[in-house]
């Protein structure tokens, strides 16, 4: 299943829908307690795609493919390095990021995101399966120099708008190795695969459970491969992940 | 004003409430969007008591007081720390918070909380008074060994039920100098005032806010006087606000 969120044609509320073909067929409630689709059908592309999710909160972990950690001149961690991001960095498929004022140095890092089913802490890797709704794309935007230059990364990686997620939560695909792709304006610049991650999405989310409930719709994000690099204003920046589909944003002016 | 949020005898939904007396006068709805009162009154002996907000995010500045910087061993940052706690982190005045299995080194932290009460962004340090619906106390429970330990302390910081919360937003105070005091059963360990911050509230909400959009209910945690330390299985600890209140907390067997 392709899970989406949106609104319709003319705006109104937002709902979950469910991709049949090339329509979205909206579903009664979220998809959280069962998905129960509607009669209710519309065109994919008379609707406006949402974040899949709105997630209380996004935990990601850092430096989790190890050509990317020496890249940016770093050590693999021993114990892994989580970080987080907000609601309010969340946009959707298709967003405009305005380049933010407080950096010189906006860099992309493609990333596969994890989407929480139900509410869970302390789940054991092989427990995982059962507390994952399915996948997305997201694109760990950040603040490159904020990053180095504080000790935190809250607001380096926590800013507005930091968290582009979707365009779909897909719920059929293993995410062992999964070709992952970002390119900016067309250009390849991130090749890599999800099977060179250092800790698999089990352990991921595994790992950050251990000290913080998940509630449905958070996201763990997974670490990004090598080949993250600068955006400017007017950059169009697209994250495909085989077999989940394409995450694509502009940066804009400010 | 006092405005507490609560549950009424016998449970059922939260509701927030204001203060009068010994009574808590119910709310029509939140106090958001202005404070409306119903005729419901309940003696204050008689309801539970939860943390007054529920935040989408808690932001917190590190080493905001000298002392404290120094009795870690820490510097003054040049440019303030911030890190976050979760909605999953919060718990009410008098909740019982398990010792987590994840530490062996559970620390107190004291602090004045500033509870949000309108979105905003990029707030200059002279408009804060229009943005802050009032201040409760706060204790950031710390995880000292896995703070040292990760470079980021998103764990350390962030578990579950690190952040009790209350008794009440105080609308009605000035929170320049006011002192703050922990007791560990009993025993004074924190006995500093608000005055020695490095950055005072207003520049302590400008500062977050400038890369992060706060909202209705956010709150900012401003940092902790000198005389942190452990806490055990069985310990109250209990952090005292002139002009605010008290917010106990039991520590228990996990």
């Amino acid at each position: 299943m392709r899970l989406v969120r949106y609104t319709a044609p003319g705006g109104g509320p937002a709902s979950y829908g469910l991709m049949e073909g090339d329509d979205v067929v909206r579903l009664d409630g979220s998809p959280f307690d069962g998905v129960r689709t509607t009669e209710e059908r519309t065109p994919l592309a008379d609707v406006r795609l949402l974040a899949p999710v709105e997630p209380s909160k996004v935990l990601c972990l850092g430096r989790n493919y190890a050509e990317h950690a020496r890249e940016l001149g770093n050590e693999v961690p021993e114990i892994p390095v989580v970080f987080a991001k907000f609601s309010t960095s969340v946009v959707g498929p298709d967003a405009e990021v305005p380049y933010p004022p407080d950096t010189a140095d906006l860099h992309f890092e493609g990333e596969l995101a994890v989407v929480i089913g139900r509410e869970c802490t302390r789940v054991p890797a092989e427990g995982v399966a059962d507390v994952v709704l399915g996948y997305t794309v997201a694109n760990d935007l950040t603040m490159r120099d904020l990053q180095r230059a504080e000790k935190q990364w809250t607001r380096a990686k926590g800013f507005d708008r930091s968290c582009p997620l979707g365009p779909w939560v897909e719920t059929d695909v293993d995410p062992a190795a999964l070709s992952l792709r970002t390119t900016v304006n067309g250009e390849v610049r991130q090749d890599g695969t999800t099977a060179d991650m250092l800790l698999d999405v089990a352990r991921c989310v595994s790992w950050v459970s251990q000290t913080m409930t998940l509630l449905p719709g958070d996201v763990v994000l997974t670490g990004t491969p090598a080949g993250v690099g600068p955006l400017q204003v007017g950059d169009e920046v697209t994250v495909t992940i085989e077999g989940i589909g394409s995450l694509a944003t502009r940066i804009v002016g400010g």
